[in-house]
C-alpha cells in the first residue's frame, strides 16, 4: 500500500480522489501497488463526504508522518503551496503537483531538491489539463532538440474567441457566456490577459531547453483588445484567431517566447483546436512536427494527469525520474526583433493605399469588411518596425499576428 | 559510455545512427552518459560509409559482447528478428525495436522475459512512427479505464485517400502517385488491404486493455473498394472517408476491434489528419477525449522513436518499466454483433425508395451524385443485419460505416 497525502480539496483536490475511487482496481494494477490517501488537508470541514475520516487541518501531522510517500498539492498559489512542497520534498517525500504558478517559479529549485535525494517532483497537470505533454517532452521526445513550441493553453480564452467566431458576438458578450457557463471566472484577467498561458509556455521552454525560462520575460499580450471585425475578416481570409502561447528556437540557438492573438489557417494544426480544448504543436529537429489534442481542463481530466503522475511516483521511488530543466537562466531574444506578418486595421480618413505602401512595401490588401476602413497584411517586419510604423499612421484601429506560412 | 548494437541498416537504422550523429550531445545530456554504437549488423557492406568500422555479419558478435547493453533491432518481419532479439534479452540486455510484425506477435512474451530479468523491451517506434504513443498509454494515461482507441495509422492509405479527395483521383491513380512519391512499396497490399493497420492496433489494445489482442481475430477490411463516387457523396456531406483502426470496450467491459475504412464529419478530432500524417484518438473514462498527431511513418521521425526509446533504455538499466500487457488472451466480440450505420449505393434500377425503407426502416436519402444510383444512410444496425439486407438489396454498388455522432 502507498500512502499519499492531498493538499487542498477543492475541485481537483476532489477529482483526485473521485478518480481514485473510480477507477481504484485499474490504478493499483498500473502501479503495482494499493494507492491509498491517508490525509486530506483543508482548512474548511466537509460535513457528510466520506473524506471527514482523512481530513486535517495542519500540515505538520503529514509532513511528519514517514508513511505519507507521496504528497499532492492541488491548492494552487505560490504561498504557502511552495513552503508546504519544499519541506515535503525535505522529508523525503516525492510531490505531484497541478501548480502552475508554482512550477513556473520554482520548478528548476524543487526538482533539483528532489533529484539531490532520489525523489521525484512531478507535474504533469500543470500545464494543458489532461492532455499528456510534460511526460513526452520529458522522455518521448529526448532524441530532439526542439525548435519549437507553440500552445494553445488556456481553455476559458479559447472558448471566447470560438464563440466570437462561430457566433458572431462581440468580446464582452463572449466572455459574459464563458463566466456564465463557469469557463471564466469573476475576475478573468489571468486567462484573458494572457498570464495563465505565460507560465504555461514557460514551464513547457525550460523543459525543452533545459533552461530557466522566467515567465516574467516573455511578451505577453492577451486577447481584449481582439474585436468582432476582426473576427469577420479573419473569416473572410479562411482563418481564425487563436491565443498562441510559443517559444520558438532560432537556427544561431537564441530562443523567443511570445504570447499573443495569432491569425492561423486550416493548414496549422492547431487550427481544429476549438472551445475550451488545449492543442500543443512541437517542432523537433528530426520528429519533424507532432500535436496533442485535449481538454486542458475541468475536474477529471486534470484530476486523470494529477493519478498519472501519483502512478509513476509509485513505480519509482528511490529513482529519480530524470529532466534536464536546470537552474541556468535563459535569456531570451529581445522581442523587438522578432518578426511577423501583421494584419492590420486602420481609418480611411487620413490615410491612402499609397502612404500605406510607402510605409510597410508590398502589402496584401483585404476587401473591407467593414465601411470606412482599410484592412490589409504587412510583409515580414519586426515587432520594433511594427512599432515605429504604428505610430506614423493615422487612425490606427488595430493589429494582429499572422502567421500563415 | 552505453555501447549499443543496431540490428539493420536500412531506412530506420541508418536515421538511428543519422539522429545519433546529428544531436549526439543534446541525447547525452538526456540520457545522462554518451550512447555508442559499436556494432552495426547487416548482410550487405556499405563501402565507404564509416559505418564499415563497426559493420559485422555475425549477429553472435553482439550477442555474446557483454559491452553491449542494448540492442536495436529494425530488420523488421519474424525472423531472424524475433530469435535475435530473444537471445539478446536472455543474455541480459536491453532491446529496442520499431518491428510491429514482432511485437503484435510475440509481444507479451518479449515483454514478460525482459520484466523477469529487470531489463526493458521498448517499441515506441512500432506504431505511429514518430509519435509519442506507447509511452503515453503505458505511462501517462495510467489513471483512466481506456474505453476507446481509433487511430489513422497508415500513412499511405491516408495519403491515397486524401489525393482521391483533394485531386477528384480514382483509387489506381492516387495508389500510382503514392507509389511514385515512395510512400507506397511496389507490393502495396500490406498497406492498403489493412494488415498493418491492424497489426497496429493489435499493438494498442493489447497495451490499453493489459491483455494479448491477436491481430488475426481483428475484422480488417482495406481501402481498395472506395471510389471517387464514394469520395463525391462523402464531400456533398461535408464528410471524408478515413481509414480506421479502432477498439472499443464496452459497458459490459467486452472489447471489440476493427479494421475499417469510416465516413467522419469535421467534428471528428481525426479529420484534420490528412496526408501521409497519423492521427490516434483515445477516450478514457476520466481524461475524455485526447489525441495525438504527427508523422506516422518516414526515416528520421520513425528513428526520433526509436532513439528515445534508446535513451529511456539507457535511463532504465536494471530496472524493468511496467507495462500491464499480460500473455493472457483478449476474447474480442463477434464483429456480427457490432453496430454502425451505413452509407450505401444501389443501382436505381430494381430497386425503389419504398423497397429500400421496407428493408432499412428509416433511411437518411442522399441526393444522387451519379445517375442511376440511389444512396442513402441506415440507422444503426449490426454486421449481421448489414449483411443478411445487402444479399436482398437488387444491383448494391458499395457500402462504407458512417460515424457522425
Amino acid at each position: 500500500m502507498v500512502n499519499i497525502a492531498v493538499l487542498g480539496y477543492g475541485t481537483i483536490g476532489s477529482g483526485v480522489v473521485e478518480v481514485l475511487n473510480i477507477n481504484g482496481d485499474s490504478i493499483s494494477k498500473r502501479a503495482g501497488d494499493k494507492i491509498n490517501v491517508k490525509y486530506v488537508l483543508d482548512l474548511k470541514e466537509f460535513p457528510g463526504d466520506p473524506i471527514m475520516d482523512v481530513l486535517v487541518h495542519d500540515v505538520n501531522v503529514i509532513l511528519n508522518d514517514p508513511e505519507v510517500k507521496i504528497v499532492v498539492e492541488v491548492m494552487g498559489g505560490i504561498n504557502p503551496a511552495y513552503s508546504f512542497v519544499k519541506e515535503a520534498l525535505l522529508k523525503g517525500k516525492s510531490v505531484v503537483t497541478s501548480n502552475k504558478e508554482l512550477v513556473a517559479k520554482h520548478g528548476a529549485e524543487l526538482l533539483d531538491i528532489a533529484k539531490e535525494r532520489d525523489l521525484n517532483f512531478l507535474f504533469e497537470a500543470s500545464v494543458g489539463g489532461g492532455i499528456p505533454i510534460i511526460r513526452p517532452l520529458n522522455q518521448s521526445l529526448t532524441a530532439d532538440e526542439i525548435v519549437e513550441i507553440t500552445g494553445i493553453l488556456n481553455g476559458t480564452t479559447n472558448y471566447i474567441l470560438s464563440k466570437m467566431t462561430e457566433e458572431n458576438l462581440d468580446f464582452d458578450k463572449a466572455l459574459k457566456d464563458a463566466q456564465d457557463l463557469g469557463y471564466a471566472e469573476r475576475d478573468p484577467s489571468a486567462d484573458i490577459e494572457g498570464h495563465d498561458s505565460c507560465r504555461k509556455i514557460a514551464i513547457l521552454s525550460s523543459l525543452a531547453y533545459g533552461m530557466q525560462v522566467d515567465f516574467e520575460d516573455i511578451y505577453t499580450e492577451g486577447i481584449t483588445k481582439i474585436t468582432d471585425v476582426d473576427i469577420k475578416y479573419a473569416k473572410a481570409l479562411g482563418a481564425k484567431i487563436k491565443l498562441f502561447a510559443s517559444s520558438i528556437r532560432n537556427a544561431d540557438e537564441s530562443v523567443y517566447a511570445m504570447v499573443a492573438p495569432m491569425m492561423i489557417k486550416s493548414e496549422h494544426p492547431l487550427y481544429s483546436v476549438n472551445d475550451v480544448f488545449n492543442g500543443i504543436f512541437v517542432r523537433g529537429n528530426v520528429i519533424g512536427d507532432i500535436m496533442f489534442y485535449g481538454s486542458g481542463a475541468g475536474k477529471l481530466p486534470t484530476a486523470s494527469a494529477v493519478v498519472a503522475d501519483i502512478v509513476d511516483a509509485a513505480k519509482h521511488f528511490d529513482k529519480n525520474i530524470w529532466t534536464i530543466w536546470s537552474s541556468k537562466k535563459l535569456d531570451l531574444v529581445e522581442v523587438s526583433s522578432v518578426k511577423h506578418r501583421f494584419f492590420i486595421r486602420v481609418l480611411k480618413d487620413g490615410n491612402s493605399l499609397s502612404n500605406i505602401r510607402d510605409l510597410f512595401g508590398e502589402i496584401e490588401e483585404l476587401s473591407s469588411v467593414v465601411e470606412n476602413e482599410y484592412a490589409f497584411i504587412t510583409p515580414f517586419i519586426s515587432e520594433k518596425e511594427m512599432k515605429d510604423k504604428k505610430e506614423k499612421l493615422n487612425g490606427f484601429l488595430g493589429s494582429i499576428r499572422v502567421r500563415f506560412d
